[in-house]
Protein backbone atom coordinates (compact mmCIF):
# COMPACT_ATOMS: atom_id res chain seq x y z
CA UNK A 1 0.00 0.00 0.00
CA UNK A 2 1.24 3.69 -0.93
CA UNK A 3 0.41 4.88 2.78
CA UNK A 4 0.71 9.18 3.48
CA UNK A 5 1.55 9.80 7.32
CA UNK A 6 1.39 13.35 8.47
CA UNK A 7 3.53 13.96 11.45
CA UNK A 8 5.82 10.99 10.63
CA UNK A 9 9.01 13.28 12.53
CA UNK A 10 6.84 12.93 15.38
CA UNK A 11 6.97 10.66 18.76
CA UNK A 12 3.88 8.30 17.33
CA UNK A 13 4.51 9.30 13.45
CA UNK A 14 8.19 7.48 13.53
CA UNK A 15 6.49 4.47 15.12
CA UNK A 16 4.07 4.20 13.19
CA UNK A 17 6.52 4.24 9.74
CA UNK A 18 8.44 1.72 11.78
CA UNK A 19 5.66 -0.57 11.96
CA UNK A 20 4.34 0.12 8.43
CA UNK A 21 7.51 0.36 6.50
CA UNK A 22 8.55 -2.85 5.98
CA UNK A 23 5.36 -3.90 4.57
CA UNK A 24 4.19 -0.76 2.67
CA UNK A 25 5.64 2.14 0.72
CA UNK A 26 5.26 5.41 3.40
CA UNK A 27 5.38 8.92 2.44
CA UNK A 28 6.37 11.00 5.19
CA UNK A 29 4.87 14.38 5.51
CA UNK A 30 5.48 17.05 8.18
CA UNK A 31 4.97 20.93 9.15
CA UNK A 32 9.19 21.34 7.61
CA UNK A 33 10.23 17.55 7.55
CA UNK A 34 9.47 14.66 5.48
CA UNK A 35 9.00 13.81 1.12
CA UNK A 36 5.75 16.76 1.23
CA UNK A 37 5.36 19.82 3.69
CA UNK A 38 1.59 20.24 4.52
CA UNK A 39 0.64 21.96 7.29
CA UNK A 40 -2.66 21.35 9.57
CA UNK A 41 -3.39 24.74 10.12
CA UNK A 42 -3.33 25.63 5.89
CA UNK A 43 -6.31 24.12 3.70
CA UNK A 44 -4.24 24.96 0.59
CA UNK A 45 -1.45 23.45 1.44
CA UNK A 46 -3.79 20.02 2.47
CA UNK A 47 -4.80 20.42 -1.31
CA UNK A 48 -1.91 21.08 -2.72
CA UNK A 49 -0.57 17.66 -0.98
CA UNK A 50 -2.68 15.30 -2.65
CA UNK A 51 -2.42 17.14 -6.21
CA UNK A 52 1.04 15.99 -5.61
CA UNK A 53 0.69 12.75 -4.64
CA UNK A 54 -2.59 11.81 -6.82
CA UNK A 55 -3.72 8.26 -5.27
CA UNK A 56 -2.93 6.71 -2.06
CA UNK A 57 -3.94 3.69 -0.73
CA UNK A 58 -4.31 5.24 3.36
CA UNK A 59 -3.99 8.17 5.19
CA UNK A 60 -2.87 8.14 8.74
CA UNK A 61 -2.63 11.70 10.74
CA UNK A 62 -0.48 11.63 13.95
CA UNK A 63 0.11 15.57 13.92
CA UNK A 64 -2.14 18.14 15.75
CA UNK A 65 -1.61 20.61 19.06
CA UNK A 66 -3.89 21.78 21.05
CA UNK A 67 -3.38 24.38 23.95
CA UNK A 68 -2.43 22.90 27.87
CA UNK A 69 -2.87 25.78 30.58
CA UNK A 70 -4.12 26.15 33.49
CA UNK A 71 -8.55 26.67 33.20
CA UNK A 72 -8.62 30.22 35.23
CA UNK A 73 -6.36 31.35 31.89
CA UNK A 74 -8.40 29.57 29.50
CA UNK A 75 -9.67 31.89 26.40
CA UNK A 76 -11.08 31.81 23.07
CA UNK A 77 -7.69 32.43 21.53
CA UNK A 78 -6.11 29.52 23.44
CA UNK A 79 -9.16 27.37 22.60
CA UNK A 80 -8.53 28.08 18.73
CA UNK A 81 -5.15 26.63 18.85
CA UNK A 82 -6.46 23.12 18.66
CA UNK A 83 -9.49 23.88 17.01
CA UNK A 84 -7.47 25.16 14.38
CA UNK A 85 -4.76 22.94 14.65
CA UNK A 86 -5.18 18.57 15.74
CA UNK A 87 -9.29 19.37 15.52
CA UNK A 88 -9.89 20.96 12.03
CA UNK A 89 -6.83 20.27 10.67
CA UNK A 90 -7.41 16.13 10.70
CA UNK A 91 -11.30 16.93 9.87
CA UNK A 92 -9.84 19.02 6.70
CA UNK A 93 -7.44 16.37 5.96
CA UNK A 94 -10.61 14.49 5.08
CA UNK A 95 -12.56 16.29 3.20
CA UNK A 96 -9.45 17.60 1.38
CA UNK A 97 -7.73 13.87 0.94
CA UNK A 98 -10.70 11.63 0.11
CA UNK A 99 -10.83 12.38 -3.54
CA UNK A 100 -7.17 11.00 -3.73
CA UNK A 101 -7.97 8.05 -1.44
CA UNK A 102 -8.67 4.80 -3.61
CA UNK A 103 -11.59 2.70 -3.00
CA UNK A 104 -11.33 1.39 0.09
CA UNK A 105 -8.88 3.28 1.45
CA UNK A 106 -8.31 4.47 4.76
CA UNK A 107 -8.32 7.62 6.96
CA UNK A 108 -6.86 6.92 10.57
CA UNK A 109 -6.96 9.84 12.67
CA UNK A 110 -5.60 10.38 16.30
CA UNK A 111 -7.71 11.50 19.25
CA UNK A 112 -6.52 10.99 22.55
CA UNK A 113 -7.42 9.40 26.28
CA UNK A 114 -8.20 12.83 27.50
CA UNK A 115 -11.72 12.80 25.84
CA UNK A 116 -12.93 10.51 28.16
CA UNK A 117 -10.47 11.00 31.06
CA UNK A 118 -9.81 14.79 31.73
CA UNK A 119 -6.73 16.20 33.60
CA UNK A 120 -6.00 19.76 35.03
CA UNK A 121 -4.99 21.99 32.13
CA UNK A 122 -6.31 19.77 29.87
CA UNK A 123 -9.69 20.90 28.78
CA UNK A 124 -8.81 21.81 25.38
CA UNK A 125 -7.68 18.68 24.69
CA UNK A 126 -10.46 17.03 25.54
CA UNK A 127 -12.77 19.04 23.76
CA UNK A 128 -10.64 18.67 20.47
CA UNK A 129 -10.32 14.96 21.41
CA UNK A 130 -14.25 14.37 22.05
CA UNK A 131 -14.73 16.25 18.87
CA UNK A 132 -12.70 13.83 16.67
CA UNK A 133 -14.13 10.60 17.62
CA UNK A 134 -17.63 11.63 17.05
CA UNK A 135 -16.77 12.75 13.66
CA UNK A 136 -14.78 9.77 12.84
CA UNK A 137 -17.83 7.75 13.77
CA UNK A 138 -20.26 10.13 11.77
CA UNK A 139 -17.69 10.01 8.71
CA UNK A 140 -17.84 6.38 8.80
CA UNK A 141 -21.04 6.10 7.66
CA UNK A 142 -20.85 9.08 5.04
CA UNK A 143 -17.49 8.43 2.98
CA UNK A 144 -18.31 6.44 -0.51
CA UNK A 145 -16.37 3.62 -2.12
CA UNK A 146 -15.95 1.52 0.61
CA UNK A 147 -13.31 4.12 2.62
CA UNK A 148 -13.10 3.87 5.89
CA UNK A 149 -12.00 6.01 8.81
CA UNK A 150 -10.72 5.25 12.25
CA UNK A 151 -9.33 7.05 14.81
CA UNK A 152 -6.33 6.06 17.27
CA UNK A 153 -7.02 7.26 20.95
CA UNK A 154 -3.75 6.86 23.12
CA UNK A 155 -2.93 7.41 26.44
CA UNK A 156 0.43 9.18 27.49
CA UNK A 157 3.53 8.04 25.63
CA UNK A 158 5.86 6.40 27.32
CA UNK A 159 8.61 7.98 25.39
CA UNK A 160 7.06 11.47 26.22
CA UNK A 161 6.85 10.45 30.28
CA UNK A 162 9.82 13.37 30.48
CA UNK A 163 7.61 16.23 29.15
CA UNK A 164 4.12 15.06 30.05
CA UNK A 165 4.75 12.97 32.78
CA UNK A 166 3.65 15.44 35.98
CA UNK A 167 0.61 16.12 34.22
CA UNK A 168 -0.46 12.19 33.56
CA UNK A 169 -0.10 11.09 37.67
CA UNK A 170 -1.33 7.70 37.60
CA UNK A 171 -1.62 6.83 33.89
CA UNK A 172 -0.07 3.61 33.15
CA UNK A 173 2.26 5.17 29.52
CA UNK A 174 2.54 3.06 26.60
CA UNK A 175 5.71 2.94 24.45
CA UNK A 176 5.17 4.14 20.88
CA UNK A 177 5.45 1.25 19.42
CA UNK A 178 2.41 -0.33 20.72
CA UNK A 179 0.16 2.36 19.92
CA UNK A 180 1.61 2.54 16.25
CA UNK A 181 -0.42 -1.42 16.49
CA UNK A 182 -3.54 0.36 16.18
CA UNK A 183 -2.59 2.41 13.32
CA UNK A 184 -1.62 -0.82 11.42
CA UNK A 185 -4.84 -2.82 12.80
CA UNK A 186 -7.23 0.48 11.30
CA UNK A 187 -4.70 0.73 7.89
CA UNK A 188 -4.33 -3.35 7.12
CA UNK A 189 -7.41 -4.02 9.10
CA UNK A 190 -11.26 -3.71 7.56
CA UNK A 191 -13.39 -1.71 10.19
CA UNK A 192 -14.35 1.84 10.11
CA UNK A 193 -16.31 4.48 12.52
CA UNK A 194 -14.03 2.60 15.63
CA UNK A 195 -11.94 4.20 18.00
CA UNK A 196 -9.01 2.38 19.02
CA UNK A 197 -8.41 2.99 22.67
CA UNK A 198 -4.90 2.29 23.35
CA UNK A 199 -4.36 2.63 27.08
CA UNK B 1 -32.92 29.66 43.20
CA UNK B 2 -31.91 32.22 40.06
CA UNK B 3 -31.91 30.43 36.87
CA UNK B 4 -30.53 31.74 33.50
CA UNK B 5 -31.83 30.16 30.75
CA UNK B 6 -30.22 30.60 27.23
CA UNK B 7 -32.46 29.27 24.37
CA UNK B 8 -35.72 30.19 26.39
CA UNK B 9 -38.25 30.00 23.66
CA UNK B 10 -36.78 26.93 21.48
CA UNK B 11 -38.61 23.78 22.12
CA UNK B 12 -36.47 22.20 24.97
CA UNK B 13 -36.44 25.98 26.41
CA UNK B 14 -40.30 26.22 27.19
CA UNK B 15 -40.03 22.55 28.61
CA UNK B 16 -37.45 23.65 30.78
CA UNK B 17 -39.12 26.59 31.69
CA UNK B 18 -42.07 24.54 32.43
CA UNK B 19 -40.67 22.52 34.38
CA UNK B 20 -38.46 24.83 36.66
CA UNK B 21 -39.97 27.58 36.91
CA UNK B 22 -42.52 25.90 39.65
CA UNK B 23 -39.88 26.25 42.01
CA UNK B 24 -37.60 28.75 40.85
CA UNK B 25 -36.98 32.01 39.49
CA UNK B 26 -36.55 31.56 35.60
CA UNK B 27 -34.47 34.25 33.83
CA UNK B 28 -35.25 33.93 29.90
CA UNK B 29 -32.54 34.80 27.60
CA UNK B 30 -32.53 34.51 23.92
CA UNK B 31 -31.08 35.79 21.02
CA UNK B 32 -34.48 38.20 20.36
CA UNK B 33 -36.68 37.22 22.69
CA UNK B 34 -36.32 36.90 26.40
CA UNK B 35 -35.92 39.19 29.70
CA UNK B 36 -32.33 39.98 28.35
CA UNK B 37 -30.55 39.31 24.58
CA UNK B 38 -27.29 37.23 24.02
CA UNK B 39 -26.02 35.56 21.24
CA UNK B 40 -23.82 32.51 21.69
CA UNK B 41 -21.94 33.60 18.68
CA UNK B 42 -21.14 37.20 20.28
CA UNK B 43 -18.54 36.55 23.37
CA UNK B 44 -19.13 40.55 24.35
CA UNK B 45 -23.07 39.69 24.83
CA UNK B 46 -22.39 36.94 26.91
CA UNK B 47 -19.92 38.77 29.51
CA UNK B 48 -23.11 41.72 29.20
CA UNK B 49 -25.81 39.43 30.19
CA UNK B 50 -23.59 38.69 33.47
CA UNK B 51 -22.72 42.33 34.19
CA UNK B 52 -26.35 42.96 34.04
CA UNK B 53 -27.81 39.92 35.87
CA UNK B 54 -24.92 39.78 38.43
CA UNK B 55 -25.24 36.53 40.44
CA UNK B 56 -26.88 33.49 39.35
CA UNK B 57 -27.37 29.75 41.29
CA UNK B 58 -27.50 27.79 37.43
CA UNK B 59 -27.09 28.37 34.08
CA UNK B 60 -28.62 26.35 31.55
CA UNK B 61 -27.90 26.43 27.96
CA UNK B 62 -30.70 24.39 25.46
CA UNK B 63 -29.65 27.19 22.46
CA UNK B 64 -27.58 26.50 19.45
CA UNK B 65 -27.09 25.81 15.83
CA UNK B 66 -25.31 23.49 13.69
CA UNK B 67 -24.95 22.63 10.03
CA UNK B 68 -26.55 19.60 8.30
CA UNK B 69 -26.30 18.70 4.85
CA UNK B 70 -24.80 16.32 2.58
CA UNK B 71 -21.37 15.11 3.58
CA UNK B 72 -19.94 15.90 -0.32
CA UNK B 73 -21.00 19.72 -0.02
CA UNK B 74 -19.41 19.59 3.44
CA UNK B 75 -16.63 22.85 3.68
CA UNK B 76 -14.91 24.41 6.81
CA UNK B 77 -17.27 26.98 6.08
CA UNK B 78 -20.36 25.00 6.78
CA UNK B 79 -18.91 22.91 10.22
CA UNK B 80 -17.83 26.89 11.26
CA UNK B 81 -21.41 27.35 11.90
CA UNK B 82 -22.03 25.08 14.77
CA UNK B 83 -18.28 25.49 16.04
CA UNK B 84 -19.11 29.10 16.44
CA UNK B 85 -22.22 28.35 17.40
CA UNK B 86 -23.66 25.18 19.39
CA UNK B 87 -20.03 24.16 20.57
CA UNK B 88 -17.99 27.16 21.16
CA UNK B 89 -21.06 29.34 22.07
CA UNK B 90 -21.58 27.06 25.09
CA UNK B 91 -17.68 26.57 26.03
CA UNK B 92 -17.69 30.34 26.04
CA UNK B 93 -20.91 31.02 28.26
CA UNK B 94 -19.18 28.56 30.70
CA UNK B 95 -15.94 30.64 30.42
CA UNK B 96 -17.93 33.90 30.57
CA UNK B 97 -20.47 32.66 33.25
CA UNK B 98 -18.36 31.25 35.81
CA UNK B 99 -17.84 34.22 37.77
CA UNK B 100 -21.35 34.88 37.99
CA UNK B 101 -22.46 31.46 39.19
CA UNK B 102 -22.42 31.23 43.10
CA UNK B 103 -20.70 28.56 45.39
CA UNK B 104 -21.95 25.32 44.20
CA UNK B 105 -23.78 26.70 41.24
CA UNK B 106 -24.39 24.71 38.04
CA UNK B 107 -24.32 25.11 34.50
CA UNK B 108 -26.39 22.60 32.43
CA UNK B 109 -25.37 22.72 28.64
CA UNK B 110 -27.20 20.56 25.33
CA UNK B 111 -25.63 17.98 23.38
CA UNK B 112 -27.16 15.50 21.60
CA UNK B 113 -27.71 12.01 20.23
CA UNK B 114 -25.31 12.19 17.45
CA UNK B 115 -22.47 12.34 19.58
CA UNK B 116 -22.76 8.34 19.62
CA UNK B 117 -25.62 7.34 16.92
CA UNK B 118 -24.57 9.12 13.93
CA UNK B 119 -27.18 10.06 10.76
CA UNK B 120 -26.41 11.35 7.43
CA UNK B 121 -25.71 14.78 6.81
CA UNK B 122 -25.06 15.17 10.78
CA UNK B 123 -21.11 15.05 11.02
CA UNK B 124 -20.93 18.91 11.92
CA UNK B 125 -23.54 18.21 14.67
CA UNK B 126 -21.79 14.77 15.75
CA UNK B 127 -18.40 16.40 15.61
CA UNK B 128 -19.95 19.81 17.73
CA UNK B 129 -22.01 17.53 20.15
CA UNK B 130 -18.87 14.99 21.07
CA UNK B 131 -16.96 17.93 21.81
CA UNK B 132 -19.38 19.43 23.90
CA UNK B 133 -19.28 16.20 26.01
CA UNK B 134 -15.67 16.14 26.47
CA UNK B 135 -15.18 19.35 27.60
CA UNK B 136 -18.33 19.03 30.24
CA UNK B 137 -15.94 16.13 31.42
CA UNK B 138 -13.04 18.30 31.92
CA UNK B 139 -14.43 21.84 33.08
CA UNK B 140 -16.09 19.67 35.92
CA UNK B 141 -12.67 19.01 37.65
CA UNK B 142 -11.45 22.74 37.07
CA UNK B 143 -14.43 24.29 38.13
CA UNK B 144 -13.60 26.24 41.31
CA UNK B 145 -16.19 27.11 44.73
CA UNK B 146 -17.98 23.52 43.67
CA UNK B 147 -19.80 24.81 40.86
CA UNK B 148 -20.74 21.96 38.89
CA UNK B 149 -21.22 21.48 34.86
CA UNK B 150 -23.27 18.53 33.45
CA UNK B 151 -24.88 18.24 29.86
CA UNK B 152 -28.11 16.86 28.89
CA UNK B 153 -27.60 14.31 25.41
CA UNK B 154 -31.57 14.29 23.98
CA UNK B 155 -32.22 12.21 21.13
CA UNK B 156 -34.57 13.77 18.23
CA UNK B 157 -37.54 15.32 20.24
CA UNK B 158 -41.52 14.59 19.42
CA UNK B 159 -42.30 18.12 18.66
CA UNK B 160 -39.80 18.47 16.38
CA UNK B 161 -40.50 15.61 14.19
CA UNK B 162 -42.38 17.56 11.17
CA UNK B 163 -39.15 18.87 10.13
CA UNK B 164 -36.49 16.25 11.52
CA UNK B 165 -38.16 13.02 11.71
CA UNK B 166 -37.20 11.98 7.81
CA UNK B 167 -32.98 12.22 9.17
CA UNK B 168 -34.16 10.40 12.39
CA UNK B 169 -36.27 6.92 10.84
CA UNK B 170 -36.15 4.66 13.52
CA UNK B 171 -34.68 6.82 16.42
CA UNK B 172 -37.60 6.98 19.11
CA UNK B 173 -38.20 10.61 19.63
CA UNK B 174 -39.05 11.77 22.86
CA UNK B 175 -41.15 14.59 24.24
CA UNK B 176 -39.55 17.83 25.27
CA UNK B 177 -41.15 17.55 28.79
CA UNK B 178 -39.44 14.23 29.34
CA UNK B 179 -35.88 16.16 28.20
CA UNK B 180 -36.85 19.05 30.87
CA UNK B 181 -36.44 16.80 33.53
CA UNK B 182 -32.38 15.87 32.97
CA UNK B 183 -32.04 19.26 32.92
CA UNK B 184 -33.74 19.50 36.38
CA UNK B 185 -31.29 16.71 37.31
CA UNK B 186 -28.67 18.67 36.40
CA UNK B 187 -29.71 21.57 38.36
CA UNK B 188 -31.18 20.38 41.18
CA UNK B 189 -29.06 17.35 41.70
CA UNK B 190 -26.04 17.37 42.80
CA UNK B 191 -23.81 15.42 40.21
CA UNK B 192 -21.14 16.86 37.95
CA UNK B 193 -19.18 16.38 34.80
CA UNK B 194 -22.05 14.05 33.80
CA UNK B 195 -23.82 13.24 30.50
CA UNK B 196 -27.18 12.88 30.92
CA UNK B 197 -29.12 10.90 27.95
CA UNK B 198 -32.48 11.09 27.17
CA UNK B 199 -32.72 8.95 24.32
Amino acid sequence: MKIVLIGAAGTIGKAVARELSSRHQIIPVGRSSGDFHADLRDIPTLHALFEKISQVDAIVCTAGSVHFGPWNELTPEKLDIGLRDKLLGQVNLVLAGQRSLSDGGSFTLTSGILSENPIRYGAAASLVNGALESFVRAAAIELSRGQRINIVNPTVIQESMPAFGPYFRGYRPVPAADVALAYSKSVEGSQTGQVYKVW
